[in-house]
């Protein structure tokens, strides 16, 4: 691009991409009514918006931030700071126990090199919750399998065996949240499968979208009616080098060593301020992010970055003295990655109070400049937010369509809550998500930002029109 | 995002996002025809696709490619591989003569320290057609200004000064191309405006949507009839930290060495390659993108990327043996960023050849995610192309708008062309353009893919419904 192009476009150039079935019977009047309102939402967040400096001083002070490491609660201290500093309304902290899963120093995943008897190592990382190895370690000779069903149909050709699972995520899929979802069940089911036929251990292929020497790490679920094996994830490159070996080779024996462990629950916290309903006080749309990461990196994306833009929306609203109707609250919840215990238990205490949450509207899908929205209810849900689209356009992020809100609001749907998840662009997702890549370098502060403007608007509009 | 997160979206979900006036009379028989021609197209694309291992080849074995320069024609050479490579029909070059400006080996745009007499360097660089300095250098006090105008009212005060443009690009438009289009007039006309009052040197603030080291180089255009003054681009660091300066001191005194330089013009060429359609080889659909690149990078996003997503939309209908009805031709246009001969050479031949030139669709605004395409004509044609709009929503591409196609084709539009832009996701491209972070590490697979499909489903809906 030479210095010739010059581009001037304003809204009315994008109304090719209006909803198709906005009713054009209300939609006028408050697209009229709340233009003004948008377009110094989005002003006030791109000229002197802080949800870059945010997610710079939580990851930077904070850390990495895995459910009972000092990090997580370093982040919890940091979030109750930056909510007063923010002058939200009832700042405080929900006490929830969390499991504490620590890594520890050791992590080999080495192919034994059949001429030397040398240890080849492969790119690894134990999975959240897996259990240690013997110190001398865990080794076997390697099957490849692309199912948890594959796996099953073993039988005692496993006994004593590391199963490896490569299913890669379908890289033809266009939303990379629907690759990952039809393939992390290697990740966390494969043990068990593992476990049941004999084997001895488990390697599973990165939950990655690309294709490098970077171990991504997540959750495990063992069945304790089933022997434990420990498991780790390798490279994408490391993947397709074993897997190609094992088309070459006879066979291939693999050492694995880890000293991960499990200790006893922890305390920590949920952070949870709020702007009080000038109106309707005890109805509640609620904004929610994790404030844990995994620990392998400081989380810049999953989720400092939905921490950053739930605070930010907030502030902004504060910054423009747009005083909501019904109550908007960010909650920054504990424990998504390896428990959802925070989640759990602020929609257990919801029926004891008075309030009504209307909507929670969830971002965990990283920093990405935002596409839309998608709603976890019926078309005519989808339909009612889809009126305001064209108000979000200039941000972006005029999708609104049914789908997955987010794993920490989820449990509030049964409480009546209308839930939502930001949808931001999602092709480089997954080259960060739960690897030592996900850090404040790799997030776009103009992107993050454009997030938060978007959370910030359909905050206000639900509060002031209502569901 | 932990693994609680499975989602399932079709099209269905996202019909909230459909063009408004999409006529319900034709569109849904045309949608349907379509389907699965769109289908094939991104399936091939996101699962095999090699837009990403053409812009690696082009960008590591051509390197930068500054018209004139040695890269330059390595690009022609490799385009002309990669088009018979690809088995593309009448693969040849037109022969443009281009300008040959060298930056040389120096450049110093330093402070003088005002203790010891020192200098203090700044992050620049010589803007692209800048005269050199005298060996010695040229050195004046800086007066800093937000625009021509206020240049222009310095008069007589700016004798022997060198003038600071100092403007940043308006960081509160979402469309960053617009942002760019308001401020580049500081860099391209700026040394016009100094000459006229005597200044002595220009310094412009770098394009740039990032505060950091980088500076951005770009053209700037003399007047024969105004002295030339020499010219620098600054980082938009040092152009803080110098507005600071001159604040705080009565005067800041500055002194540039530039030993570039612009030599005679060479020959290079336009490269060209298509596929014959099949009814009315005669009807061309163009796509177009520039080879040349600015020199301090590899030219990755611009427009590497737009050249190996042109090459890639044919390459992907021939490997779908999609024959087109009418002809769709890939040109690679050479000297875009300092001149534009290559496009205006193909605009200047047109009417002598008896082809019809309905459509010409460039790629220059960065190999990011896709969000639409943005027309160059009336509301009717916005609207035309719009019936399709739903096709493009897996590959997030749905918005059609009206606004500007591209400079390159720019010239084919007095010939009958209806241009039209590949509008990708802009937030990050200015971060990049004309830097040396302007790299292949910056693109991103998927996101550069995936304009690639909208780019082939484009011109083969054209091809075959015509306009």
């Amino acid at each position: 691009m030479g210095s010739a192009l010059v581009i001037l476009i304003g809204l009315s150039t994008v109304i090719a991409s209006l909803p198709a079935q906005t009713p054009t019977t209300t939609a006028p009047l408050s697209l009229e009514r709340y233009r003004s309102v948008a377009d110094s939402i989005l002003h006030a967040g791109l000229f002197s918006g802080k949800a870059a400096a945010m997610l710079a001083d939580l990851t930077g002070s904070a850390g990495a931030r895995l459910s009972g490491s000092p990090g997580a609660e370093r982040a919890v201290e940091w979030a109750r700071a930056t909510m007063r500093a923010n002058d939200l309304d009832n700042v405080h902290l929900q006490s929830v126990m969390v499991p504490h899963w620590v890594r520890g120093s050791q992590v080999e995943a080495a192919i034994t090199n059949t001429m030397t008897g040398d240890p080849i190592g492969m790119h690894a990382c134990a999975l959240g919750g897996s259990i240690g190895t013997p110190v001398a370690g865990t080794d076997g000779d390697v099957i490849e399998v692309k199912s948890l069903e594959e796996a099953a149909k073993l039988g005692a050709a496993a006994q004593g065996k590391i199963i490896f699972f490569n299913r890669p995520m379908d890289p033809t899929l266009t939303n990379t949240f629907e690759a990952y979802g039809r393939a992390v069940d290697q990740r966390v089911n494969g043990v068990v499968a593992a476990g049941r036929v004999g084997a001895v251990g488990v390697i599973v292929r990165s939950m990655s979208t690309s294709i490098d020497t970077l171990p991504h790490t997540g959750m495990l679920h063992y069945d304790d009616s089933v022997t434990k094996v420990p498991a780790v994830a390798i490279s994408t490159l490391d993947a397709d080098r074993l897997s190609a070996m094992l088309v070459s080779r006879p066979s291939v024996h693999v050492r694995l060593r880890l000293d991960c462990r499990t200790l006893p629950d922890v305390e920590s916290a949920n952070v949870i301020g709020e702007i009080e309903g000038s109106e309707k006080s005890n109805e509640v749309i609620l904004l929610g992010a994790h404030l844990d990461s995994w620990d392998l990196a400081t989380g810049a994306h999953d989720d400092g970055a939905g921490c950053a833009q739930a605070l930010e929306a907030l502030r902004l609203l504060k910054t423009l003295k747009l005083r909501p109707k019904r109550t908007i609250r960010v909650v920054l919840f504990m424990n998504e990655e390896n428990g959802l215990r925070g989640a759990t238990a602020y929609a257990s205490q919801v029926n004891d109070t008075k309030e009504k949450h209307i909507a929670a509207i969830e971002s965990d899908r990283g920093g990405f400049a935002p596409r839309g929205f998608e709603v976890e209810g019926e078309d005519a849900d989808v339909a009612r937010l889809a009126r305001w689209a064209r108000l979000f356009e200039t941000m972006g992020a005029e999708r609104f369509s049914k789908g997955e809100s987010g794993a920490d609001v989820g449990p509030l749907k049964k409480h009546g809550a209308l839930t939502i998840g930001l949808i931001p662009e999602s092709q480089r997702y997954f080259d960060y998500h739960h690897a030592a890549s996900d850090t404040f370098n790799n997030v776009n502060p103009r992107e993050l930002e454009l997030g938060a403007t978007a959370m910030a608007l359909l905050a206000y509009l639900i509060s002031e029109e209502g569901l």
